[in-house]
């Protein structure tokens, strides 16, 4: 594609270095700011460099957080004796918009892949195991995708919690989606869920 | 939703102001933006600002420029006695990339729109008349959008450009896209492609 402007020819390289966002895309939005206020292009630029250079980090769960602890470890009205251990900043705000949870959470920041040179000692690992014997947590929640390298990091930290005595260790219920179609369903999460299945109450 | 921080809140905010960027997506490219590299973010940033406060636009054309005259009104190669009128600067980049043409063009800057309150004197029309008493156009090709509004833009500047004498007036040809099927094609666009039908020569 030829820009008749290296200024948009720039804008538009950038825009689409982001997930997901092609060349095609990438130059709608670049023609939207142009056709839009200077305030909006002023107002997206420096939200994202503010985010990006003022982000801070709970030093108890490596949560997201404008303050020193987050908003989920500071509320005392959570359930301070259970732990959701997941990989991603976004895996915390899905669970949180569930609102089935009232547990605190553990961020890794990852998952153990050899492939990409990721392992134990490069996600937030060490401070869960030191945070278990200072703290009142009963229940370790691991919410890790069930894919090869989240089952691997799954199976890592079972290990290690196996250690704390009185520290139950769980994982998210696997199965058919809700919605989801039987015949649809993949052969180890079809037999997963019947392997697993839930008796009714009467 | 509810964000952690107010930082991510305000960028997922921004974010989601482009369009067809939705709540999830803005998010997805902020967790995007939070783990890779602060460079990739100050560089962003910092080309979407430069874009947009330091364009500027071709004094004849109204093509986006990075000079006093863009590279195609400059180009002493290309035929200046054609020039394809647009509503858009997305529509030069797209007729560039098809490599067909070899005129000049001019920008309008929108269509006319009773409803959005944008009339002829807000589009780079005047500008459009002025130019071709002083230039050697002797064709001027109306490629604007066949919607209502591009309809009546398209039937005002041929009533403007009837007063210019030795200045013939076209428009796009308007017919089944290739690969179309006919039977998919509307009533309007299958009738135009059977008048406007093209002779094959032997
Ligand atoms: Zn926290
Ligand atoms: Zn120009």
């Amino acid at each position: 594609m030829e820009f008749p402007s290296k200024l948009i020819e720039n804008a538009v390289g950038e825009l689409s270095k982001l997930p997901g966002i092609g060349k095609k895309t990438a130059l709608r939005l670049a023609l939207h700011l142009l056709k839009a206020e200077t305030d909006t292009t002023a107002s997206l630029a420096e939200a994202l460099a503010k985010m990006r250079f003022e982000i801070t980090y709970c030093r108890t769960c490596h949560n997201i957080s404008d303050t020193e602890e987050c908003s989920i470890c500071a509320n005392k009205l959570r359930d301070h004796s259970t732990v959701c251990v997941v990989s991603d900043i976004r895996d915390v705000i899905a669970i949180e918009n569930t609102a089935q949870y009232q547990g605190v959470y553990h961020v890794l920041g990852g998952v153990i892949s050899p492939i990409e040179g990721i392992g134990p000692s490069d996600l937030n690992i060490d401070s869960l195991l030191v945070r278990i014997p200072d703290s009142e947590i009963k229940e370790v929640i691991l919410a890790i995708s069930p894919t090869m390298e989240g089952d691997t990091t799954a199976f890592y930290l079972s290990r290690k919690l196996r250690d704390y005595e009185g520290v139950h260790i769980s994982t998210i219920a696997r199965g058919i989606p809700m919605g989801g179609e039987l015949e649809y369903a993949d052969e180890i999460t079809l037999g997963r869920s019947i392997v697993d299945r839930q008796r009714q109450t009467r």
